[in-house]
């Protein structure tokens, strides 16, 4: 790893693990996604169909197993744990047993770990049960050096979303902007990046696919970008109109600019993960006519984009300093677009601190056509 | 979709699934990866936390799963399968079992349902049992129109690469070489790819990542690259060197083409799948002076980039008319570099055909630097 934890960084997450399972009433906890295994032990695994897993045994034991392909890019990972490497006649599951020793209680990531290798798990004596809550809850809470890794990510994907919207042009292809902005996140360092830069109508589906279609005049535009870069996320979202905003544009900004101010104010310790998207869903519902509600106020991040806690209706786990929220809400009407504000908050013991600094302002983007002299300079 | 199965076909697909799990003595299939999603329905998932999920009731019956936020874009898909859509306070697994009606043997992609998902099902009344290759052997033989998919794949993978080749310079950087090519298979309509170019002895892991490292004169360059497009993947991997090949690198690649050309030979209806791995490796390990025989022959591949059989020594599986395959031995040299050939092909019942045509050359870069003004030019 270029950045990240130290050896006995790594090693204080085990055990902080360990003491975990302990509590639970677990012999060990196996981790078994790329996320996790990256937190643990500083490795960073290309999983495709083969197993990778790290064993944190509650005697103090434990090993990162992975298949021999991956050996050489294990021994140079920071982690002190042993190393267990399996052949390709294996599947893995049977070294993955034996590192877990006498460990009869295992707790796994029930929500990661497969059906087919938990059975297979059962089969060569361990009982498995769910642990994954166990491993969140220490992800949960960054570190200093994790924020300041998810504030650097941030800062690339605000450069790159800046440059992007200094440069688009009526005109331009919903499919090649988002390629063009994915290029540039990942020449600035991003080992993963998800970007979601939809115009006009297509942007009333937050999930919505770029496409074919060309930049109008009117288009609102909602560009949404994340990206990965020494193993954390930053995960941003701005907005902008071709020409001088519409009614609606102009109004609907105003309520998701004041539903996020709403969100990130209540995002504090102690608070319920709930009470962050009540606070962005009274500004955004009550505003209904603009457009609809359609998702939460976001969710928690790090060395995975998408993490627990979920700020959603249903979460009434408290916040906890250290936590780093994505907020994000968002309004959305059929048939003419999507406006959404994004931005990185850390969960301190007073106010929430912001990682990302890029202005909250509805930009204009020049109705114009450029001249291809200028196009062909970007 | 843009392109792909008609709701006829999807339905002949649900059926012959139906018609394999009363076989395995199933009431009922539920499929949740987004590949085998998108092979039944046409439905292309965004799949995040969240439950996606096909269900075939062998009684006739089933569903399509989805999250309330995929409501549109599932109502869009051409399947002619119920929709089943739940709310953002379930997790859509009650749903999920009410879509399974009496149904209680319950056959699951076991290598991707989480055990927490499995579990939960049999809460609610359901035997959850394995079935993923009853899906797997649906998706393994490719009708006319997916391979016609595959091939355009291909097409494109290997024009991006072409390209690259003619543009490849010393001194270019790694990451950003690998950028720019994922730019353009994204720009050629590629809604997922991976590429894997690496230089020199960085390429002697065929699972090394691509970072700083500058071209430079006397490198081997590894260059794998895959998109998928329509649904489809192609994947393809070519080598050059910058300037005259080295003595090491001209010996290598003639190894790893006669390596390739048996494995391809040997790519036919009714040899099990193992037969095409021991062609290339018997012609690689031969060779170990100049490198390691660090992998298999290849996989399968279709709507998803990596799919059984895998060309190993332990798949025994017999080859079918109608799979596609990716064939790829390759020799790596640590501290020197790596040679790889990669090509799909589908298995007929006579020859296997070649899907890609990109000439099976190394490829030799020019060793001068260019002048700037050729670099502006890209």
């Amino acid at each position: 790893v270029s950045a990240g934890a130290t050896a006995t960084a790594l090693d204080m997450r085990l055990d902080r693990l360990r003491v975990a399972a302990e509590k639970r009433g677990l012999d060990a906890v196996v981790a078994t996604s790329d996320a996790s295994i990256a937190y643990l032990t500083g490795f960073k695994a290309l999983q495709l169909e083969r197993l990778f897993a790290v064993v944190a045994r509650c005697d103090g034991g434990g090993a990162l197993v992975v298949p021999s392909l991956e050996e050489e890019a294990a021994e140079a990972a920071p982690t002190g744990l042993d190393r267990v490497v399996y052949t390709p006649a294996s599947n893995g599951l049977r070294e993955l047993a034996d590192a877990l020793g006498d460990a009869r209680a295992v707790g796994v990531e029930e929500d990661h770990m497969n059906v087919a290798r938990a059975r297979a798990l059962e089969e060569l004596g361990a009982h498995v049960e769910p642990a994954g809550e166990a491993v969140m809850e220490l992800r949960a809470r960054k570190d200093a050096e994790e924020v300041e890794l998810i504030r650097t990510a941030c800062g690339t994907v605000a450069d790159v979303l800046e440059r992007m919207f200094s440069e688009l042009h009526p005109g331009a292809v919903e499919r090649e902007v988002n390629a063009r902005v994915e290029y540039r996140l990942k020449e600035q360092g991003a080992t993963a990046c998800h970007t979601l830069i939809l115009f006009g109508a297509n942007g009333s589906n937050p999930h919505g696919k770029p496409g074919d279609r060309r930049l109008a005049e009117g288009d609102v535009v909602c560009a949404d970008a994340s990206a990965q870069i020494d193993g954390y996320w930053g995960d941003i979202t701005r907005c902008g109109t071709v020409g001088p905003p519409s009614e609606w544009a102009r109004a609907a900004f105003d309520v998701v600019r004041e539903a996020q101010a709403a969100a990130l104010d209540a995002a504090r310790a102690g608070v319920p993960a709930k009470h962050v998207d009540s606070a962005q869903r009274e500004v955004v519902e009550a505003a209904s006519e603009l457009g609809r509600c359609l998702h939460g106020a976001g969710h928690a991040m790090g060395v995975d984009v998408h993490e627990p806690p979920f700020l959603v209706p249903q979460t009434g786990t408290p916040l906890e300093e250290g936590m780093v929220l994505t907020i994000e809400p968002g309004l959305y009407q059929p048939g003419v677009g999507g406006i959404r504000l994004e931005d990185d908050v850390l969960v301190t013991s007073g106010e929430p601190e912001l990682l990302c600094r890029l202005p909250l302002e509805l930009r204009e983007i020049p109705a114009e056509e450029r001249s291809m002299e200028n196009h062909q300079k970007e």
